[in-house]
């Protein structure tokens, strides 16, 4: 075992042991440390924009001299306006969210004197690892207090000044709260990530929180549960009977209202049949904000047959990689969807073609028929499936939630948006005087599995 | 790839397709092919039991000459009285459970004209591998179609030509529904355990049913998410001041009733205090019944004391590792929990030792304590946690859940006794009338979140 294999197992052991105290705590007492979390940050704000100052000086010159992109440049400064305040506005709005855990989902008499019970729990340790955004650490850290989960949270090489001042705040005041101090951990050792990928027997769930590059690493390298989304590559199919305006509106709002989230739409699938009715008028629409169509030949010969020819002279030509593309920029794939009859088998076609080319996130219909709609939304395999809206409302704070944890395209436990819930599981309680399951059975007892009411 | 290698994803690939239909049919279609399924069942019963007849004939040769045990013989013969019946009656009690699939679970108006609905939809294909017991496949497949998933099962090799008939008869039965034939496949190839285990981009849970071994190499080799548990490690604590006579019948019960089964007892904590009043009355009980003690000094000293002479001759003395076995036998590692003042810190004593030693299944506490009870249920990190109740009511069908796909120790989505329910996740329906989310936020409209009725 090297050391950082070592010291990765340190880590994970007293963060297991923490997880169970923190199991144990009620809210009162989770929210107390949250609240002493919040000052604290407050109280040490200059010392930690000092910090972050050393690292976007450091970071400024990476940028500078091309080791660095921009955007990392800019998800570093904490010292942007409003920055600092919304992060600390964050840990309140944690707090304040109804608690997670003790919910009880069944409550069964099985028999007299025993009760069976299903109650929310913390699932136990998280590891985040995450990238430049030195206020994912407080976020995180309130979000797995209030979940009642320990936490490792392991940070990008950019943000090392501002990581050591603020995981020296959050142990600080942790240590105030009844909240044991190994909850939140901050692991700063450079190579410690495949270290703990490893400790699959004491860390229950990773959340990265980065780059599509840094999800796919993470998945490819451990054998703990992963929760998040590498690829967003949302599709939208505008079908035979669309409206024109509803089919505009949604498609510019999911494609240009923020092309660089996992939300935004990359695939455009269009029935024949509107290809010279509403397809023109979406694709102006896109052109108009400056997105690039990448054309099948069906659609690009429609649209350059109506759209004025220095709006046609723009169009490209779509490869097959195209469909397979989550752009994350100004460019939209076109492909056309053959007219059929019933044309119920055009929307098989379209959700044939999305179940095999999504990234399963969010997909979207534009149809005025309830009967495609339906079809789509049980047929489409995928988080999120919307109909006539856009595919940008896949987020929690806009389905609810009052927080995110992430969004994930796995098919077990938490998909899409991923609010505290998906940081809890549950366990069966039984409450009995002395029951024996031999009493049970040929000749015995009988149970009798009534119902009870779960708010009692 | 390999030629096995190129089967499985052919498999696997026929599977996802099968899926996507299949989410898409109507409980009464999914019905109509479980009961299509019993009928084939019941009308090829011959057929079928003269083909297990031939494994049973080669299993019983290498039984008889030391290849085989026993138990495997027992579990691969299909003719013992009832057998049959039961599995033919279990296809119609999973078909007339409630439909699992479609459940609203949450449901709120985002802003006028814009309603989010969570529903509960299959998670798509399932991979079932079983050992020697024929009857599962009839038992899956009624599983697979009840919650809309397709599955691909792989059996034992002892269990070949019951298999081949019963696979025979699912196909030609299915083929007469509307479920798609590939939504249950059964595969013979003899090595096509790995390559299956590869496919995590078409399958989606594995389920292992058999030996905890199966269930071992399972998890560990492969990034499918695996449903299930390789052990049942469970242990009770009889705190200081449990009842005498609950504290016999639970325990008794917990240990003897089954102890080949996941959920029987195999460690017992017991605190100093009660050494001299419950535990000889225990022991003496569980002595009785066969059952051998391994017990730590302390524990022996003081049933050395209180025992007749020729009972306490039959305590052995604990090994550490004995604290780390599932015996699955009569036997049972005995421990002693230092009495402290206040005595709930004996209670955290237990918690720790058990976290530590525990597969995470099902403990136990015995107490009058109700304070002592609910520390014990919150901190143990297990599946169940019971108090005064055997454990061996930790069971789909005691818990009142019509079915049991299994026992799970995962730490997420499902836990425990897994019904139905588990085989389902849910997908995000927004449906709108062309709501772009760039309206929205400073300057715009804000959303509405209200909770709707989700019976509706």
């Amino acid at each position: 075992m090297s050391l950082t294999e070592s010291a990765a197992v340190d880590v994970a052991h007293s963060a297991s042991l923490a997880s169970r105290r923190l199991a144990t705590l009620n809210n009162d007492d989770r929210n107390k440390a949250l609240t002493l979390l919040h000052d604290a940050l407050k109280m040490n704000q200059k010392d930690i924009l000092e910090a972050n100052a050393r690292d976007v000086r450091l970071a400024t010159i990476a940028a500078e001299s091309g080791n660095l992109s921009h955007s990392v440049l800019k998800r570093l400064d904490l010292s942007r306006p409003g920055k600092y305040e919304d992060m600390l506005d964050g840990i309140l709005n944690v707090r304040d969210l109804d608690d997670p855990i003790g919910k009880v989902t069944l409550r069964t008499l099985l028999d007299d004197g025993l009760t069976l019970e299903r109650v929310s729990c913390p699932i136990g340790v998280l590891l985040i690892i995450f990238e430049a955004r030195p206020e994912v650490i407080a976020n995180i850290a309130a979000l797995a207090i209030k979940s009642g989960n320990a936490a490792i949270l392991k940070g990008g090489k950019e943000s090392m000044e501002s990581f050591a001042a603020i995981a020296n705040v959050v142990s600080n005041a942790i240590a105030e709260s009844r909240v044991p101090v190994s909850s939140i951990q901050l692991v700063k050792t450079r190579d410690a990530v495949s270290s703990l990928l490893a400790q699959d027997s004491l860390i229950d769930l990773v959340i990265p929180r980065g780059s599509n590059e840094l999800v796919r690493f993470v998945k490819d390298n451990t054998k703990i549960p992963v929760l998040g989304h590498a690829d967003g590559l949302c599709s939208a199919y505008i079908h035979a009977d669309a409206d024109v305006d509803t089919a505009v509106k949604v498609i510019v709002d999911s494609k240009t209202d923020y092309p660089a989230a996992c939300n935004s739409l990359e695939s455009l699938l269009v029935h024949e049949d509107t290809l010279e009715s509403v397809l023109p008028a979406v694709a102006a629409a896109l052109l108009e904000k400056g997105v690039t169509l990448r054309c099948d030949p069906d659609s690009k010969s429609a649209l350059t047959k109506t759209l004025p020819a220095e709006k046609s002279a723009q169009l490209q030509t779509a490869t097959e990689s195209d469909y397979n593309t989550e752009f994350l920029d100004l460019v939209l794939a076109v492909k056309t969807i053959p007219s059929t009859d019933p044309p119920t088998t055009a929307v098989e076609a379209a959700i044939a073609h999305i179940n095999v080319h999504s990234s399963k996130h969010t997909e979207l219909i534009l149809t005025q028929s309830k009967e495609a709609a339906d079809m789509f939304m049980s047929g489409i395999d995928s988080a999120g499936v919307f109909w006539n809206a856009s595919t940008r409302f896949a987020d929690g704070m806009r389905f609810g939630f009052g927080t995110e944890v992430g969004i994930s395209t796995n098919k077990i436990h938490s998909r899409g948006p991923v609010g505290l819930e998906g940081l809890t599981i549950y366990k069966y309680l039984i409450r009995g005087n002395g029951h024996g399951a031999a009493d049970y059975g040929e000749g015995g007892k009988t149970y009798i599995h009534t119902k009870l009411p779960i708010d009692q």
